[in-house]
């Protein structure tokens, strides 16, 4: 029996089970460390289904090197309460029990990959397009990290030049996610994304500039598919309207494979399953085991 | 002993030997397919030194997949009498000896990983910037593969609002490689880059698009160094452009590591010594020595 959190900068969903089948979960707002962390162990706590090992797929910057001595810390978050706060440590500690950690991305691909639609596939991408625009991907079935991890969303594309709105991210305005996600739609139309209608002249150019991102993605990563999940994608009528983008985008030069743009079969647990998968990842990494 | 093949469009480079040290190596001209590989296989069989098993990095598209009746065959290329050509059977047909293939980047990247700028990295991109633009990536130490292989030339970026030439790629125009590459310098400003002077205002527009290209790749894959080589990165006071470039895009949202861009430490050998990695990976999967 394992553990899972996956903790969003709104919320923390917790989780204990082997798989979609027995998961039994809650969930509890984010406020401070503290609070947050004290309704978390005692959601543990409360269970009489002991766990062995913990798995945390987390809202970020987080730190994944593993040499590294603020190893599962989250780093320079805009929650200030947050900033350089050790969750990895502190449920490790709480709970008694070996921790796995990643990306709350990472995570949803790491659940995708199990149990949804990226079973069988050891190279796919999953992207969340709501708030913020994430990406987390498999490559040889195992997520990129490197320096640090992805950033995805904030990768630059050609805005189009019909499109007055200057674009949302405080760091570099124009980028994707700045142009594309929940609330640049919303600033932008002066509407939220639920409440325009799918003839509405923001689908096309939304689905424009995921298209461009997929795009960049494929010529980059070479997915075999590209899961589309997050608050924005519940607008289903997209998928067809990226697809045709993306088709017109890429112009021949690689073709796009049959069922290739995917919704997360786990929907909004995927993070919490995937979470699973790093506790049973960590599990399988601790003394005792090996 | 190891023999090595960095097959190009324009030339193949043979070697044999174990690495930097012991590297015997010849080049040949790229003509047709039968004639190119009886000029590579008497190379092959005039040496005093058999080998065990061949490496390929080949100019692509390629087909990489090992379940597929075509791996090792050459695709799609514009190089029509070697269009679906089996270059990986032919020579291992040709040599009896079993055979590893991958891309040209991919196969510099494993140079550039065991021997030179890339040692001890097991996550960091190789970029190639010459008559084309190509990327291998390695994560996890392995090259990124996937649906097919990377293509990552022909990402999309911002162009520059001044910059007037509309971009050479036949498929996508003003892609990454459309602006950027060798003959993109060459068409923009009528003369080759290698005419070109450090202070000519073709290089500062060069270090943006390669910068922009380079913060998209840091976004996606988290690369712990960029290696930067080919022909037009002979010009060497682009380094310090790009950075410079490079820091203002990401504008603090991430990090430049230090001595994050490199030249390839093995210049233009980094290809045929990758395809001896290949041949190396080939040997320890053989039936007989696993």
């Amino acid at each position: 029996m394992f553990g899972a959190i996956e903790a969003g900068g709104t919320k923390f969903v917790c989780g204990i089970g082997t798989g979609p089948g027995d998961l039994e979960w809650a969930q509890m707002a984010t406020t401070s460390p503290d609070d947050t962390l004290a309704e978390v162990v005692e959601f543990f706590r409360r269970s009489a289904r002991p766990i062995e090992a913990l798995g945390i797929a987390s809202f970020g910057p987080v730190d994944l090197d593993p040499s590294s001595p603020t190893w599962g810390h989250i780093a320079a978050t805009p929650k200030l309460a947050w900033r350089n706060f050790d969750l990895a440590g502190a449920m490790g500690r709480a709970l008694g029990v070996p921790v796995g950690f990643d990306t709350d991305v990472n995570g949803a691909a790491l659940g995708e990959a199990r149990w949804g639609a990226g079973r069988g596939l050891s190279d796919f991408l999953y992207l969340t397009v709501g708030t913020g625009i994430g990406g987390g991907a498999l490559a040889g079935g195992r997520p990129l990290h490197g320096f640090t991890h992805p950033e995805m969303g904030h990768i630059q594309i050609p805005r189009d030049p019909q499109d007055p709105y200057p674009g949302g991210c405080p760091y570099h305005r124009d980028c994707l996610e700045g142009l594309a996600s929940g609330p640049a739609i919303q600033e932008r139309w002066g509407l939220p994304a639920t409440h325009l209608p799918p003839e509405h002249p923001a689908w096309p150019l939304e689905a424009r500039y995921l298209a461009l991102g997929v795009a960049n993605w494929m010529y980059t990563l070479s997915p075999r598919r590209v899961i589309l999940g997050g608050g924005v994608m519940q607008q289903q009528h997209l998928f067809e309207l990226i697809e045709v983008e993306l088709t017109r985008i890429l112009n021949g030069y690689i073709a796009v494979p049959p069922a290739f743009l995917s919704p997360p079969l786990l929907g909004t647990r995927a993070g919490v399953l995937g979470a699973l998968v790093l506790a049973e990842q960590a599990r399988l990494r601790s003394p005792e085991v090996a």
